[in-house]
């Protein structure tokens, strides 16, 4: 065992406290890095806060980690002491169902193990603690690797609200020549952004405030709808092949739908708290329309997310805070005060 | 003009009575078909009896029609007189825009036109009206080829039955190795079980009632899953790739969606009069499944799809009626008792 700094929350309403935690001695398999940056994502507000489920605590958040790997275990080959490398939501999976094996490990059907707040189903049990510390221990199979010359503190969102993002736009093959949506312009929504850019689609920013107009403008959009303009959405009427909807909170999917050709297909990434207003079949029935979800991805394709995201030089639009900040930029996240992603300066633990 | 027998309705309370229509003299792409039989679909009721929105009356009814050749106009050239021929859902569309001019008619941008109560964009204008008639004139262009060998009064309901749940089939790629549930088992779902089952997959047929079970294995199926019993869709739980959901009855889409395994798709084929439950996101999320519609089939795809139907045998289970007993059957199809379509045997208008 070694000690390792964290800040965890000890009730639904206590904050973020510093202490520290024990990280196990790297097996065979295993990396241990020490924790340059975590990202803050809008899911650690909502465990910590037992919004969700209730969590055992106390409980080290995050799930966005890039750092510099410090040892490995001997059986380690692709990583060595030195090493820049990320982690992401999930530290380990069940490693034989058939999503296992087909590199779909977000969908293990014996359920993947969250990097925190779950059941480790090795390493002798207990629970997972996340990337507010200054170490991790995680096997192998579960570390990404970080290319070079991207800024590591924007590097580590993409292990959320990138691979997130990234994972339904390939699935639905999106490339030049696509017109794309995003609803939402928070964590996950100026990723949807820049990377369909990058692939080469059109995109269209879907927000509610004209004021937004312009940030959606910078981070690459095509277009902008103001969705509480009627006339606008009325434009934007089945123009659209894929709408990448990111927005959490319940809203109601049908004037998205309608902004759908032919064959197109919304994907609901944010798991709203309460019953959201039921789809319209007739829109369905209408354009051949589909309306999915999306988990996050699979180790393999976040490490091809990461390599795309080197190749077009894609970070997230980051602003780093320090550990004592960590509550008030809970608070500000909650009020979406925040362009585009809070970080953790880990070295301020 | 020639004129036609044919039963309509004068309002929505007034059943069906005998009469005349005038048929269009054949134009140079026209086809004039004496018809022989033609299908009584759900959505006749509902057309005739202003459930949906009011038509204008009189209104002849029937888009599964099937026929013989009499006349063609002197520029076709796919079709001769004597000729088995048949005629679905539309009758014309825009030709111009993308769906069409890809084969997609049924998902024309500018609307099809429907075969029964739908304005007619060439020929003068006018509305339609449908098979409860002796004789029809269609362009070339919406008429199908009805290949020798089937029963002609069982492939009337594959011209809107059989394609509606053929083309959704298809366009998901259903092929051997794959599940697909069913659900209801009427017009469209005793073909969906017929259709996937000829495809090569494993069907499974939900139904509501274990009295049922034996007819749905009678039509195919390899299970049945009584969707009343918690026990038997706990055991279906992530076992298929495709659900095909038929039934237009507000209903519960969630216990279906359970069923599917990743990356599966439940299509909807029925439009419910009220609003449907709401299908919970984080079903569609942790699974990465897909909640679509379908409407009908292509011209090129009914054409497929016919000739799939011949190549195995299949044509609808039908019970033939007579045109005086058009309104007892269509009283018969809201009681749900038919096994499993009517048709009108058009020599008795």
């Amino acid at each position: 065992m070694t000690q390792a700094k964290a800040y965890a929350a000890a009730s639904a309403t206590s904050g973020l406290a510093p202490g520290a935690i024990d990280r196990r001695e790297p097996g065979p398999h295993d990396v241990e890095i020490a924790i340059q940056f975590c990202g803050l994502c809008h899911s650690d507000v909502h465990t910590v806060r037992s919004e969700w489920a209730a969590p055992t605590y106390p409980l080290v958040p995050g799930h966005e980690i890039v750092g510099t790997v410090t040892r490995v275990g001997p059986d380690v080959v692709a990583f060595a002491e030195g090493d820049t490398v990320g982690v992401g939501c999930m530290v380990d999976s069940c490693r034989e169902c058939d999503s296992c094996l087909e590199g779909f490990e977000q969908y293990c059907e014996n359920g993947n193990t969250g990097t925190y707040g779950a059941p480790d189903r090795r390493n002798g049990g207990g629970l997972t603690q996340g990337g507010y510390s200054s170490s991790i221990v995680v096997d192998e199979n579960y570390v990404l690797n970080v290319p070079a010359g991207l800024d590591p503190a924007g590097v580590a969102p993409l292990l959320c609200a990138g691979i997130t993002t990234y994972s339904p736009l390939r699935y639905l093959d999106v490339q030049e020549g696509d017109s794309v949506g995003v609803v939402g312009l928070g964590g996950l929504g100026h990723m949807a952004v820049k990377i369909a850019k990058a692939l080469g689609a059109t995109v269209t920013a879907f927000t509610t405030s004209p004021a937004k107009a312009s940030a959606a403008f910078e981070l690459g959009a095509d277009a902008v709808v103001v969705s509480t303009d009627p006339a606008q959405m009325a434009g934007a009427n089945g123009t659209l092949n894929v709408v990448i909807d990111t927005v959490a909170a319940v809203h109601d999917l049908n004037p998205y739908l309608r902004t759908l050709a032919r064959d197109g297909a919304l994907i609901q990434l944010g798991l709203p708290p309460a019953e959201m207003p039921p789809v319209e079949p007739g829109l369905l029935i209408r354009r051949r329309l589909a309306y999915g979800g999306s988990l996050i991805g699979g180790i393999a394709e976040t490490q091809e997310m990461l390599d795309f995201c080197a190749e077009h030089g894609i970070v997230s639009d980051i602003e780093l805070v320090t550990a004592a900040e960590l509550d008030q930029a809970y608070d500000r996240m909650v009020a979406g005060d925040v362009k585009y992603r809070f970080v953790l300066d880990n070295s301020t633990l």
